[in-house]
């Protein structure tokens, strides 16, 4: 448990550090600073562009919801009603309705579907929208946990189940491949177990990445949720036989979690690493030596710097008096992706120094090939992120714990307890006892598992599934 | 007054049968489709653009703000309180300290401001939000005036008055870029009088655009807040004779009101006509007579559809199973810039139609050519909307009323009152006698007047100002 408060404490030290977000006066609101906000949208311009390639468009519902929308759907408002902040008055009188601040807005969303779909010429629908949402939560961890965050949720509505799980899917894998591809995050895609479900969802398929202290975050979410909220708000259509149906429908989500994530999943030491791909300073450049007295090094570097933002890369000149070894800690601290170091003898020989953030060589370029080189230096290291994240989640991977007792024992001998793949019956007893004996909780049943389990961890009857347990955020 | 309320009963049913908006069950609180939406995301990036050029970032501060922070800046709270909506308990416990939905957030800004800012190195500090806000309004228009909106609000710190003025002044000059090379609305940009200015500001400068019922729109503002919230907020740097100063501020404005101007000032009975560089349709390809017995002409459109993609160009193909008459109806309603027909006899001649959505004439257009032309009326479209809104605007300008005796027979004599270009000696006295006995209000004192007048519309002593009188949304 050492482990985990300093693991807790260094995060919260490497997010201040880095100016990425900072505290605010408002219990468990942070505020997003430049640099955090900037990984936000690089994110949202990844994700953004892959929901329209696959036909969403985006649009924009009332923050507000009545109480009586979280009524008409049983498992919804208890699911979200224990955190719930409530506006009770507005321009100097009571409202005659309390309203919620958005937990999600499936109810708002069924509301408004009721109204446009009439046929099946209307389906499917299927809207994104970009917002803030709020959740009171007692314990909070910036970005990771917060009263208000930041979120994209889809809700799509179809004529059937096979086409509303087949959405589900899609989305579930595009959040896969924007979290590994874009922020170098290995994740498992799978199912969730019934008692980790979507309030309101016939089932929830998740995306879990394993942290640099081995506990999972949820990382997207994917929901079927066949005609439950279509029967709540009746939202029906004529079919192509002139039948009235109730439509089905899905929801997914990804949220500022993931910038929470990434620093967690890359970070070290120093600070912030950051994949290029979301890096707001994917380059850094740096005078060293007796620059001042040598005017053609910030010369160089101020051609460098315009020829690479012409290039579109995030480059940053660094011509502050500062020491050379205070802008190495900044920028380290920062994240920024390549370091490019021009002294006075370097420029001499035609050469600089390119350092990547996670590595400890340097390498000495020919200033004739320096483009050429920051490039493939910034897509090796977008790929050498994900493969050392997945080493380092494989090695904290465990599949041969097979019973409570041998899950207790490995956790007392761990460091990093890590995630375990094990056998469970189904029983949601069995799931509640090794949450409260280990903490641990199912993660999702993955869709690929490294192996099969046969037999439950808890009770040691046959297993149902193979699901990945660990501690998470 | 007839005049006003047809125009009211038209902009309702043209955004809606446009699909634009929905109204939901939360009072002023209206939904924004994907059409709706999609403008506002054309606006936001072509604004985005602009800040991120002139070296602003974009943040996220929280959008719940505690009811002492208000109360801070005296004329801030005066000018905010009789609209704001409150959070008086979450999760179940009420609150200890209200907590309002942001009207705006000079207040948390300033708080956070304060511990950012702590030498003249961190200054000017330059920083843009896009959020959600709201004001309680008693009267409500979809876009123009609700409960909760869209907008950006920018907020920086300089060292002193000069720059802090500039950037005031620099902010405006890219809202009156934006709106009117993007928008096709032309503004007049010019200085609020005291009476109109943001609450807690020392200036507010405005670019007013006038929509086709002859009433303005205030269409962006900027404002000089002077040390009034850094005194506020104990926003304080250490300059470089190592004296702590107060910093100076700004903020600068634009909002989802942009939405409803651009449908006011360019809309005619048919439905919606957008600008090309914001419609979310800016060609519709529509197969016409009998086309069905001719599959190469939906194979060439759609292959012209493949290529204009290409080339960045919105298009849809509309190759439903209806009318031709319904089709023009429906996408001419939903603003779609250019129309291109493509029947089998145009298509053996090797010639299509094209049809500018603000234009009677229809031209026929070979084949080979089709591509450039499109791009040619595109632009040529997007330059005639300005023009035309140009002399709709000064044509209902009126720059020769120097009474409110003419003022207010020429209201009773016109169905479009327009505006009024008239002296103002500078009394609020004055201002309020215009307002109640014309509600004409002033707009702002315009920097570059078409003519200057020497007499106070309303005492006809000597006038102080050339000021902008209008009634206004």
């Amino acid at each position: 448990m050492q482990q985990e408060n300093e693991f807790t404490k260094w995060y919260l030290k490497t997010i201040q550090d880095a100016e990425l977000m900072d505290y605010t006066p408002v219990r468990g609101c942070i505020t997003f600073r430049p640099d955090g906000y900037e990984i936000w949208e690089h994110i949202q311009a990844e994700m953004d562009r892959r929901f329209k390639e696959t036909g969403h468009r985006n649009a924009y519902f009332p923050m507000l919801i009545p109480e009586s929308f979280f009524q008409k759907e049983k498992d919804h408002i208890e699911g979200f009603s224990p955190e719930l902040p409530w506006v009770t008055e507005a321009a100097g009188e009571p409202l005659e309705e309390r309203l919620a601040l958005r937990p999600t807005s499936e109810t708002m969303i069924g509301h408004l579907y009721a109204k446009w779909v009439k046929s099946y010429r209307d389906l499917p629908l299927l809207l994104n929208q970009w917002a803030n949402v709020f959740r009171w939560e007692k314990k909070t961890l910036p970005f990771i946990r917060t009263s208000e965050f930041l979120w994209q949720e889809g809700h799509t509505a179809h004529e059937n189940e096979e086409e509303a799980r087949h959405e589900t899917m899609q989305m579930l894998a595009i959040y896969k491949e924007v979290v590994e591809n874009i922020l170098a995050i290995p994740v498992y895609d799978g199912t969730k177990t019934i008692s980790e479900r979507f309030a309101g969802a016939v089932d929830t398929f998740s995306i879990e990445a394993m942290m640099k202290d081995g506990k999972a975050v949820q990382a997207g979410t994917s929901h079927y949720l066949g005609t439950k909220f279509a029967e709540a708000f009746d939202i029906k259509y004529l079919n192509k036989n002139n039948e009235h149906q109730y439509v089905h429908t899905t929801s997914w989500g990804t949220s500022t979690r993931l910038i929470g994530s990434v620093i967690m999943v890359h970070g070290d030491d120093k600070g912030l690493v950051l994949p290029p791909k979301i890096a707001p300073t994917q380059v850094v450049l740096m005078p060293v030596g007796p620059f001042k007295k040598h005017p053609e090094i910030l010369e160089k570097l101020e051609e460098i710097q315009q020829d690479l933002k012409a290039k579109g890369i995030r480059v940053k000149l660094d011509d502050t008096d500062q020491t050379a070894g205070f802008k190495f800690n900044k920028w380290e601290q920062k994240g920024a992706a390549l370091r490019v170091e021009l002294g006075p003898r370097d420029y001499q020989n035609g050469q600089a120094i390119v350092k990547a953030r996670d590595e400890e060589e340097k390498k000495t370029v020919n200033l004739t090939e320096l483009f050429t080189i920051i490039e493939e230096e910034l897509e090796v290291m977008q790929g050498r992120l994900l493969t050392k994240a997945r080493q380092f989640r494989d090695a904290n991977s465990h599949t041969t714990i097979d019973s409570l007792a041998q899950l207790q024992q490995h956790i007392e001998a761990s460091d990093i307890p890590g995630w375990v793949l094990a056998g469970w019956c189904g029983s949601a007893d069995c799931e509640q006892k090794v949450k409260e004996q280990t903490k641990f909780t199912t993660r999702n049943i993955p869709f690929h598992p490294p192996v099969q389990k046969e037999t439950c961890i808890c009770c040691e009857q046959q297993a149902q599934h193979t699901v990945w347990f660990a501690r998470a955020y």
